[in-house]
Protein backbone atom coordinates (compact mmCIF):
# COMPACT_ATOMS: atom_id res chain seq x y z
CA UNK A 1 0.00 0.00 0.00
CA UNK A 2 3.03 2.46 0.53
CA UNK A 3 4.53 2.12 -2.88
CA UNK A 4 0.94 2.18 -4.12
CA UNK A 5 0.78 5.13 -2.51
CA UNK A 6 4.42 6.80 -3.32
CA UNK A 7 3.64 6.01 -7.02
CA UNK A 8 0.29 7.90 -7.26
CA UNK A 9 1.69 10.88 -5.51
CA UNK A 10 4.75 10.94 -7.62
CA UNK A 11 2.49 11.05 -11.05
CA UNK A 12 -0.14 13.58 -9.18
CA UNK A 13 3.77 15.95 -8.99
CA UNK A 14 3.97 15.67 -12.36
CA UNK A 15 0.65 15.53 -13.35
CA UNK A 16 0.63 18.75 -11.44
CA UNK A 17 2.60 20.64 -12.96
CA UNK A 18 1.52 19.23 -16.27
CA UNK A 19 -1.70 21.15 -15.51
CA UNK A 20 -0.09 25.05 -14.51
CA UNK A 21 2.33 24.29 -17.91
CA UNK A 22 -0.56 23.67 -20.70
CA UNK A 23 -3.31 25.37 -18.12
CA UNK A 24 -5.14 22.31 -18.03
CA UNK A 25 -8.20 22.15 -15.44
CA UNK A 26 -8.93 18.42 -17.10
CA UNK A 27 -5.75 17.42 -15.63
CA UNK A 28 -5.42 19.53 -12.34
CA UNK A 29 -8.68 17.83 -11.82
CA UNK A 30 -7.50 14.22 -11.82
CA UNK A 31 -5.05 15.44 -9.34
CA UNK A 32 -7.91 16.35 -7.13
CA UNK A 33 -9.37 12.86 -7.76
CA UNK A 34 -5.78 10.82 -7.08
CA UNK A 35 -6.09 13.15 -3.79
CA UNK A 36 -9.12 10.85 -2.51
CA UNK A 37 -7.52 7.79 -3.75
CA UNK A 38 -4.53 8.14 -1.73
CA UNK A 39 -6.49 9.66 1.39
CA UNK A 40 -8.55 6.17 1.19
CA UNK A 41 -5.28 4.32 0.58
CA UNK A 42 -3.31 6.10 4.08
CA UNK A 43 -6.49 5.49 6.32
CA UNK A 44 -6.54 1.46 5.23
CA UNK A 45 -2.44 1.70 5.98
CA UNK A 46 -3.23 3.18 9.06
CA UNK A 47 -5.09 0.74 10.11
CA UNK A 48 -3.53 -2.28 9.26
CA UNK A 49 -0.22 -1.40 11.02
CA UNK A 50 -1.89 -0.93 13.68
CA UNK A 51 -3.99 -4.13 13.87
CA UNK A 52 -0.51 -5.95 13.03
CA UNK A 53 1.68 -4.33 15.70
CA UNK A 54 -1.59 -5.45 17.73
CA UNK A 55 -0.93 -9.55 16.57
CA UNK A 56 2.99 -8.66 16.64
CA UNK A 57 2.73 -6.57 19.81
CA UNK A 58 5.66 -4.48 18.55
CA UNK A 59 4.86 -1.27 17.48
CA UNK A 60 8.25 -0.46 15.29
CA UNK A 61 6.77 -1.14 12.40
CA UNK A 62 3.52 0.44 12.24
CA UNK A 63 5.15 3.36 13.61
CA UNK A 64 7.77 3.74 10.70
CA UNK A 65 4.97 2.87 8.08
CA UNK A 66 2.55 5.33 10.04
CA UNK A 67 5.15 8.08 9.45
CA UNK A 68 6.52 7.56 6.21
CA UNK A 69 2.55 7.42 4.71
CA UNK A 70 2.54 10.62 6.17
CA UNK A 71 4.90 12.34 4.75
CA UNK A 72 4.03 10.51 1.14
CA UNK A 73 0.32 11.77 1.68
CA UNK A 74 1.37 15.73 2.37
CA UNK A 75 3.44 15.60 -0.81
CA UNK A 76 0.24 14.57 -3.02
CA UNK A 77 -1.45 17.61 -0.70
CA UNK A 78 1.05 19.83 -1.92
CA UNK A 79 0.41 18.49 -5.37
CA UNK A 80 -3.16 19.16 -5.33
CA UNK A 81 -2.25 22.81 -4.34
CA UNK A 82 -0.30 23.39 -7.42
CA UNK A 83 -3.05 21.75 -9.39
CA UNK A 84 -5.80 24.11 -7.92
CA UNK A 85 -3.45 26.95 -9.03
CA UNK A 86 -4.65 26.20 -12.55
CA UNK A 87 -8.28 25.78 -11.14
CA UNK A 88 -8.30 29.38 -10.09
CA UNK A 89 -8.71 32.33 -12.76
CA UNK A 90 -5.61 33.84 -12.50
CA UNK A 91 -2.96 32.30 -14.49
CA UNK A 92 0.54 32.32 -14.00
CA UNK A 93 3.05 34.06 -15.73
CA UNK A 94 4.27 32.95 -19.27
CA UNK A 95 7.91 33.46 -18.42
CA UNK A 96 7.52 31.07 -15.13
CA UNK A 97 5.84 28.25 -17.54
CA UNK A 98 8.35 28.65 -20.02
CA UNK A 99 11.13 27.89 -17.35
CA UNK A 100 9.73 24.82 -16.37
CA UNK A 101 9.25 23.72 -20.04
CA UNK A 102 13.04 24.27 -19.91
CA UNK A 103 14.20 22.69 -17.00
CA UNK A 104 16.36 19.74 -17.56
CA UNK A 105 13.91 17.37 -16.89
CA UNK A 106 10.23 18.73 -18.86
CA UNK A 107 6.95 17.89 -19.73
CA UNK A 108 6.40 17.92 -23.55
CA UNK A 109 2.57 17.00 -25.07
CA UNK A 110 2.25 15.08 -28.34
CA UNK A 111 0.39 13.68 -31.27
CA UNK A 112 0.40 10.14 -32.34
CA UNK A 113 0.21 10.05 -35.95
CA UNK A 114 -0.62 6.59 -38.02
CA UNK A 115 2.60 6.39 -39.59
CA UNK A 116 4.33 6.35 -36.16
CA UNK A 117 5.92 3.00 -34.95
CA UNK A 118 4.36 3.51 -32.03
CA UNK A 119 0.51 2.68 -33.58
CA UNK A 120 -1.15 -0.54 -31.81
CA UNK A 121 2.18 -1.30 -29.85
CA UNK A 122 2.13 -1.56 -25.56
CA UNK A 123 4.24 1.05 -24.17
CA UNK A 124 6.01 -1.93 -22.73
CA UNK A 125 7.21 -2.98 -25.78
CA UNK A 126 8.06 0.26 -26.78
CA UNK A 127 10.64 -0.09 -24.17
CA UNK A 128 10.20 4.06 -24.18
CA UNK A 129 11.20 4.87 -20.34
CA UNK A 130 14.74 2.77 -20.87
CA UNK A 131 15.00 3.85 -24.70
CA UNK A 132 14.80 7.18 -24.88
CA UNK A 133 14.26 8.73 -20.97
CA UNK A 134 10.25 9.43 -21.72
CA UNK A 135 7.93 8.51 -19.44
CA UNK A 136 4.28 8.88 -20.71
CA UNK A 137 2.36 10.46 -17.71
CA UNK A 138 -0.88 10.29 -19.26
CA UNK A 139 -2.69 9.61 -22.52
CA UNK A 140 -5.93 11.63 -24.15
CA UNK A 141 -7.82 9.37 -26.33
CA UNK A 142 -11.11 11.13 -28.06
CA UNK A 143 -12.38 12.96 -25.30
CA UNK A 144 -11.10 10.99 -22.20
CA UNK A 145 -8.02 10.80 -20.37
CA UNK A 146 -5.77 7.29 -19.36
CA UNK A 147 -3.74 8.56 -16.56
CA UNK A 148 -0.96 6.60 -15.48
CA UNK A 149 -0.93 3.96 -18.14
CA UNK A 150 1.44 0.98 -17.49
CA UNK A 151 3.36 -1.35 -19.42
CA UNK A 152 0.25 -2.84 -20.77
CA UNK A 153 -1.01 0.93 -22.35
CA UNK A 154 -1.50 0.37 -25.85
CA UNK A 155 -0.88 3.52 -28.23
CA UNK A 156 -3.65 4.23 -30.44
CA UNK A 157 -3.13 6.55 -33.97
CA UNK A 158 -4.49 9.85 -32.83
CA UNK A 159 -3.35 9.44 -29.12
CA UNK A 160 -2.25 12.63 -27.31
CA UNK A 161 0.59 11.69 -24.97
CA UNK A 162 2.12 13.47 -22.32
CA UNK A 163 4.89 12.49 -20.92
CA UNK A 164 8.03 13.82 -18.76
CA UNK A 165 12.00 13.21 -19.42
CA UNK A 166 15.19 14.94 -20.53
CA UNK A 167 14.89 17.57 -22.29
CA UNK A 168 17.42 15.76 -24.80
CA UNK A 169 14.73 12.81 -25.43
CA UNK A 170 12.05 15.60 -26.50
CA UNK A 171 13.05 15.80 -29.88
CA UNK A 172 13.84 11.77 -30.53
CA UNK A 173 10.28 11.62 -28.87
CA UNK A 174 8.45 13.66 -30.92
CA UNK A 175 9.80 12.42 -34.13
CA UNK A 176 8.73 8.79 -32.97
CA UNK A 177 5.36 10.13 -32.08
CA UNK A 178 5.33 11.89 -35.96
CA UNK A 179 6.57 8.39 -37.40
CA UNK A 180 9.67 10.65 -38.38
CA UNK A 181 11.83 8.41 -36.19
CA UNK A 182 11.87 4.40 -36.90
CA UNK A 183 13.67 2.99 -34.74
CA UNK A 184 13.08 3.71 -30.42
CA UNK B 1 13.68 31.13 -7.91
CA UNK B 2 11.06 28.97 -7.86
CA UNK B 3 12.37 26.46 -10.69
CA UNK B 4 15.21 26.03 -8.54
CA UNK B 5 13.22 25.12 -5.81
CA UNK B 6 11.06 22.63 -7.92
CA UNK B 7 14.99 21.28 -9.01
CA UNK B 8 16.12 21.05 -5.15
CA UNK B 9 12.63 19.84 -3.91
CA UNK B 10 12.59 16.86 -6.64
CA UNK B 11 16.28 16.06 -5.77
CA UNK B 12 15.24 16.02 -2.08
CA UNK B 13 12.56 13.31 -2.58
CA UNK B 14 14.75 11.09 -4.84
CA UNK B 15 17.68 11.03 -2.02
CA UNK B 16 15.41 10.67 0.56
CA UNK B 17 13.89 7.05 -0.95
CA UNK B 18 17.44 6.28 -2.01
CA UNK B 19 18.55 7.07 1.94
CA UNK B 20 16.11 4.93 3.08
CA UNK B 21 16.75 2.01 0.49
CA UNK B 22 20.42 1.82 1.37
CA UNK B 23 19.75 2.92 5.05
CA UNK B 24 22.43 5.50 4.07
CA UNK B 25 22.76 8.31 7.32
CA UNK B 26 25.22 10.69 4.53
CA UNK B 27 22.46 10.85 2.60
CA UNK B 28 19.60 11.55 4.76
CA UNK B 29 21.97 14.29 6.25
CA UNK B 30 22.48 16.02 2.45
CA UNK B 31 18.39 16.20 2.32
CA UNK B 32 18.25 17.80 5.89
CA UNK B 33 20.87 20.41 4.27
CA UNK B 34 18.97 20.77 1.22
CA UNK B 35 16.17 21.80 3.42
CA UNK B 36 18.34 25.23 4.24
CA UNK B 37 19.20 26.02 1.25
CA UNK B 38 15.46 25.90 0.24
CA UNK B 39 14.05 27.70 3.07
CA UNK B 40 16.41 30.43 2.06
CA UNK B 41 15.28 30.36 -1.76
CA UNK B 42 11.89 30.65 -0.56
CA UNK B 43 12.02 34.01 1.43
CA UNK B 44 13.98 35.19 -0.88
CA UNK B 45 11.55 34.72 -3.35
CA UNK B 46 8.84 35.91 -1.25
CA UNK B 47 10.86 39.39 -0.64
CA UNK B 48 11.27 39.74 -4.71
CA UNK B 49 7.84 39.08 -5.68
CA UNK B 50 6.12 41.35 -3.12
CA UNK B 51 8.63 43.73 -3.99
CA UNK B 52 7.73 43.60 -7.94
CA UNK B 53 3.95 43.74 -6.43
CA UNK B 54 4.19 46.83 -5.66
CA UNK B 55 6.16 48.08 -8.23
CA UNK B 56 3.99 46.76 -10.44
CA UNK B 57 0.97 47.77 -8.19
CA UNK B 58 -0.47 44.12 -8.90
CA UNK B 59 -0.68 41.61 -6.77
CA UNK B 60 -1.74 38.87 -8.76
CA UNK B 61 1.86 37.53 -10.17
CA UNK B 62 3.40 37.71 -6.27
CA UNK B 63 0.23 35.68 -4.85
CA UNK B 64 0.31 32.84 -7.54
CA UNK B 65 4.44 32.79 -7.06
CA UNK B 66 4.13 32.48 -3.27
CA UNK B 67 1.33 29.63 -3.36
CA UNK B 68 3.43 27.47 -5.71
CA UNK B 69 5.94 28.10 -3.85
CA UNK B 70 5.10 27.60 -0.04
CA UNK B 71 3.72 24.08 -2.19
CA UNK B 72 7.39 23.32 -3.21
CA UNK B 73 8.33 24.35 0.23
CA UNK B 74 6.22 21.72 1.48
CA UNK B 75 7.52 18.99 -0.62
CA UNK B 76 10.56 19.45 0.40
CA UNK B 77 9.44 19.17 4.00
CA UNK B 78 8.30 15.80 3.29
CA UNK B 79 11.19 14.78 1.89
CA UNK B 80 13.02 15.64 5.08
CA UNK B 81 10.58 13.74 6.93
CA UNK B 82 11.47 10.58 4.85
CA UNK B 83 15.29 11.10 5.42
CA UNK B 84 14.50 11.61 8.82
CA UNK B 85 13.69 8.35 9.33
CA UNK B 86 17.14 6.83 8.33
CA UNK B 87 18.23 8.97 10.92
CA UNK B 88 17.08 7.56 13.64
CA UNK B 89 17.18 3.95 15.09
CA UNK B 90 14.53 1.93 13.93
CA UNK B 91 15.21 0.51 10.52
CA UNK B 92 12.29 -0.23 7.75
CA UNK B 93 11.11 -3.53 7.08
CA UNK B 94 13.57 -5.36 4.44
CA UNK B 95 10.38 -6.05 2.49
CA UNK B 96 9.69 -2.60 2.30
CA UNK B 97 12.30 -1.36 1.33
CA UNK B 98 12.77 -4.26 -1.79
CA UNK B 99 9.29 -3.44 -2.28
CA UNK B 100 10.84 0.26 -3.09
CA UNK B 101 13.31 -1.29 -4.93
CA UNK B 102 10.99 -3.58 -7.69
CA UNK B 103 8.45 -0.41 -8.11
CA UNK B 104 8.37 0.98 -12.01
CA UNK B 105 11.10 3.65 -11.41
CA UNK B 106 13.89 2.14 -8.86
CA UNK B 107 17.25 3.74 -7.37
CA UNK B 108 20.00 1.51 -8.09
CA UNK B 109 23.67 1.91 -7.02
CA UNK B 110 26.78 1.03 -8.96
CA UNK B 111 30.47 1.68 -9.32
CA UNK B 112 32.24 2.39 -12.37
CA UNK B 113 35.05 0.54 -12.56
CA UNK B 114 38.65 1.42 -14.91
CA UNK B 115 37.38 -0.29 -18.38
CA UNK B 116 33.52 1.22 -18.49
CA UNK B 117 33.33 3.73 -21.30
CA UNK B 118 32.05 6.27 -18.59
CA UNK B 119 35.57 7.00 -17.44
CA UNK B 120 36.74 10.55 -18.15
CA UNK B 121 33.48 11.51 -20.10
CA UNK B 122 30.44 13.99 -18.40
CA UNK B 123 27.22 12.80 -17.80
CA UNK B 124 26.00 15.72 -20.83
CA UNK B 125 28.69 14.11 -23.74
CA UNK B 126 27.44 10.49 -22.60
CA UNK B 127 23.50 11.38 -22.74
CA UNK B 128 22.60 8.69 -20.13
CA UNK B 129 18.87 9.99 -19.30
CA UNK B 130 17.89 10.37 -22.76
CA UNK B 131 19.49 7.07 -24.25
CA UNK B 132 19.24 4.78 -21.22
CA UNK B 133 16.26 6.45 -18.74
CA UNK B 134 18.68 6.48 -15.77
CA UNK B 135 19.34 10.47 -13.81
CA UNK B 136 22.20 10.03 -11.80
CA UNK B 137 21.58 11.82 -8.51
CA UNK B 138 24.34 11.49 -6.84
CA UNK B 139 28.20 10.57 -6.95
CA UNK B 140 30.11 9.03 -4.61
CA UNK B 141 34.32 9.87 -4.99
CA UNK B 142 36.07 8.78 -2.48
CA UNK B 143 34.84 9.72 0.75
CA UNK B 144 33.20 13.18 -0.13
CA UNK B 145 29.48 13.04 -2.40
CA UNK B 146 28.61 14.85 -5.55
CA UNK B 147 24.87 15.37 -4.95
CA UNK B 148 22.65 16.88 -7.92
CA UNK B 149 25.71 16.51 -10.59
CA UNK B 150 25.08 18.81 -13.82
CA UNK B 151 25.70 17.56 -16.95
CA UNK B 152 29.04 18.99 -16.90
CA UNK B 153 30.48 16.63 -14.23
CA UNK B 154 33.22 14.15 -14.90
CA UNK B 155 32.85 10.32 -14.48
CA UNK B 156 35.72 8.99 -12.65
CA UNK B 157 36.84 5.32 -12.50
CA UNK B 158 35.90 4.18 -8.86
CA UNK B 159 32.92 6.72 -8.64
CA UNK B 160 29.86 4.67 -7.03
CA UNK B 161 27.03 6.58 -8.74
CA UNK B 162 23.15 6.67 -7.07
CA UNK B 163 20.78 6.50 -10.34
CA UNK B 164 16.90 6.73 -10.34
CA UNK B 165 14.90 5.32 -13.72
CA UNK B 166 12.62 2.80 -14.83
CA UNK B 167 13.83 -0.98 -13.97
CA UNK B 168 14.54 -2.09 -17.53
CA UNK B 169 16.76 0.53 -17.77
CA UNK B 170 18.47 -0.75 -14.51
CA UNK B 171 20.78 -4.10 -16.54
CA UNK B 172 22.27 -2.12 -19.21
CA UNK B 173 23.24 1.07 -16.63
CA UNK B 174 24.76 -1.61 -14.36
CA UNK B 175 26.79 -2.87 -17.63
CA UNK B 176 28.08 0.72 -18.39
CA UNK B 177 29.52 1.37 -15.33
CA UNK B 178 31.38 -2.05 -15.44
CA UNK B 179 32.38 -1.66 -18.53
CA UNK B 180 30.33 -4.74 -19.67
CA UNK B 181 28.86 -2.45 -22.45
CA UNK B 182 30.46 -0.37 -24.49
CA UNK B 183 28.02 1.71 -26.38
CA UNK B 184 25.00 3.91 -24.30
Amino acid sequence: MLIQMKNISELMVDLAYSSLIFNNKEIAEEVKYLEEKIDETYYKLQEEAIKKAIEDKNPASAVILIRLATSIEAISDSAVEIADVVLRDIPPHPVLLESIKESDITITRQKVTQDSIMVNRTLGELNLASETGMWVLAIKRGDHWIFGPTENTRILSGDILLAKGPIEGVEHFKNLCTGRDKKV
